[in-house]
């Protein structure tokens, strides 16, 4: 099978790297991407569940702009609504109907919202619901999984990361995932102080294997958090509206205050959402939070669509079905030379990872073999599947993961 | 002069408060408005220099969105960029080219800038400023003027408010503007702990009339900058490209070491900036920063296209002077009915108030009167010109003035 090369994407990184930071930086950087002379760089096309970079290469992309891109990329009828309202209004000094549609709409879908506010990052409604919580509460403190991911706000990041404070997470408890005993154990060392506990509702880390609730974890969570006033806060960016349309809650059958959306919601159009209970409408009322783009209209036609979409053709049951059938194959491929591909975390956004080495470096390197001919994952991130990936999609990849293992184990010889 | 009447308007805001905190919250929201009645609430079309509400009135708009648009509403190369680059990629899993070339835009365009960073909103940069100047300075405190506003991070909030904790702004010590003695004093009391002072390049607050640098301000605070090693951060958000395309800075004669850019740089298509010098960008390399939108291309087209065609139209220069002929009239119009409208801050950006009623209410009413006949602007908030604004625009807005000032005048007897 021919590799592909990615000369044009380095040589734009090269001219990047002298007019940005890390020429690329952030979640899209290359520097975890182990070999980075595996990935290309830089898209130049992109549709359904492919993209094209500069070089003239095409993927089968499984990171969906990690998470954004759920029904395809330039999806028809997404794209025409987004285009339509471009047409009419987007970014204007007064709000449009739209915005009362799609509102009306997230509370019609979601049952435990009875209201929508929307912004544009996952973190502005993330770093909003802790506001929204301690006003709530008139508390502090806010419990959060160790190493769960909630965006980039000071509070957020990992203590003692650059630019961040002491000062900026001291009222952030972190508590790890799936042990209930120590989330109770904070609770009672922090009596009348919890203002809310944020999570995902599973534990999807970057670098580790991804770790479904145990049996009963969210459902004791919540008999605290009522008990105790504790404003309990899902983080759905990454998870919502691929597990459940309802939110993620649902699908593991607890009930939140307040949801956090983001990413799938629009299809890539830049809107994140949080919505509630009726209980904290008032006190979200009295809270100034905007932006200067967050009434543009144009993305929240295309949520609309999108999630109509989405229902339509019972998104969440489609891919998890293209998830559970790519894993199933990709697992007996492995088998076939010797490793074991564990696969964590929800088949519609898994985690995987070779065991037969620890160091993750055999995982790199078939991770990077794969993208090389055209199948588009990263070794370090879960994958995103969408509804546009197809059987087509799946043989393909199955073949490029085949040819993989193949080039990994003659260049390793084990 | 017939006045316009809002019955859509005000039936859709009841169906939107059902599902929406506030109906329209944040720098939208109707609350300020006085009397409410006299505003539009939605808008369905905009064009050039007006938009038109659910109603079927047609506002000439002199708050652009508050400052995303400057080239006028749907402006035809602007949004033929974007759409282009939506059609072939815009939110992917690697970016695109042209990422790369508005970086080398505005390191070409604005010679204190050495690299270009992207984000979503305003205060994804004022906040990521805060950081790079504590990592870079290993220090905690800011020195920020009192009322000035960079958005909506709990540390960038007025104390006290809702879901504001004390912690959240501890580090932030404000002095007034234009008060260089102060300034002084604070860097002063708090020796080799200050890490950056962040600013607009003038006072534009709301609900109080703006003010310019005094003569010599900025260039007594670059002087102290440098001396102490405090990181100097413009917050040109709200300014950016209005007075200068090079940076407000410019226009005032000094030099910055962050600058924030965001709202009229992709004429309300969602970007935002953060720029800066050599000597930052190794740090500012090591901070993780990121969102989900921050990478997409459209925004990014649009971007390069609005500044350079507000620099082949020369835009900074013509708003100033359409914003000066605009005000020029009005204050004369005033006189004749016995008003003095005070005009302060640049004539791009103009805060205007009616200064015979200590109250304001006079002033609400006269701005209320003005939209109610299709001129839009709002009593609290600096005004925007764009380079959409016709003469024929202001005519038309000089004839609604009158008309006003005859209501205002004929109602009170005043």
């Amino acid at each position: 099978m021919k590799t592909y090369r990615f000369n044009n994407s380095q040589s734009l990184f090269t001219r990047a790297a002298k007019v940005i930071p890390c020429g690329i930086y952030g979640h899209l950087s290359p520097a975890p991407l182990v070999p980075p002379t595996a990935y290309p760089f830089y898209a130049v096309r992109a549709k359904g569940s492919r993209f094209c970079d500069v070089d003239g290469n095409e993927f089968i992309d499984y990171m969906c702009a990690y998470g954004p891109m759920i029904v395809g990329y330039n999806h028809e009828e997404v794209d025409a609504a987004a285009m339509k309202q471009y047409e009419a209004a987007n970014c204007v000094t007064a709000p449009t109907p739209v915005m009362v549609e799609l509102a009306e709409y997230l509370v019609d879908l979601i049952p435990i919202a009875d209201w929508a506010f929307f912004a544009k990052n996952g973190g502005d409604v993330t770093s909003y619901a802790l506001m929204v919580a301690r006003a709530a509460t008139g508390r502090k403190k806010i419990l959060m999984v160790s190493g769960g991911y909630h965006g980039v706000a000071p509070w957020a990041q990992v203590p003692g990361h650059h630019g961040v404070m002491d000062d900026d997470y001291k009222n952030c408890i972190r508590v790890k995932w799936n042990d209930y005993a120590a989330f109770e154990r904070a609770v009672n060392e922090n009596p009348g102080e919890i203002a809310g506990f944020i999570a995902t509702p599973y534990h999807h880390p970057t670098f580790a294997d991804n770790e479904l609730p145990a049996k009963g974890y969210w459902q004791k969570i919540e008999a605290v958090c009522r008990k105790e006033g504790i404003v309990l806060i899902v983080d759905d960016v990454r998870c919502g509206f691929r597990l459940d349309m309802r939110g993620s809650h649902e699908y593991f059958g607890f009930k939140p205050d307040l949801i956090c959306f983001c990413k799938a919601i629009g299809n890539g159009y830049p809107i994140s959402a949080l919505v509630g209970t009726d209980s904290l409408k008032s006190i979200v009322s009295r809270i100034f939070y905007t932006g200067s783009y967050w009434f543009s209209a144009a993305p929240m036609a295309a949520a609309i669509t999108t999630l109509k979409e989405l229902k339509r053709i019972n998104g969440p049951k489609l891919i998890r079905e293209t998830g559970e059938k790519l894993l199933g194959g990709l697992v007996e491929i492995a088998k076939g030379y010797g490793y074991d591909l564990k696969v964590t975390g929800h088949p519609s956004m898994p985690y995987l990872r070779i065991t037969n080495d620890e160091s993750v470096m055999l995982h790199q390197d078939w991770c990077g073999e794969c993208t090389k001919r055209g199948a588009y994952f990263v070794s370090h991130h879960n994958w995103f599947i969408s509804t546009a990936h197809t059987d087509e999609d799946i043989q393909k990849t199955w073949d490029i993961a085949d040819d993989a293992f193949k080039a990994v184990k003659n260049s390793r010889g084990v």
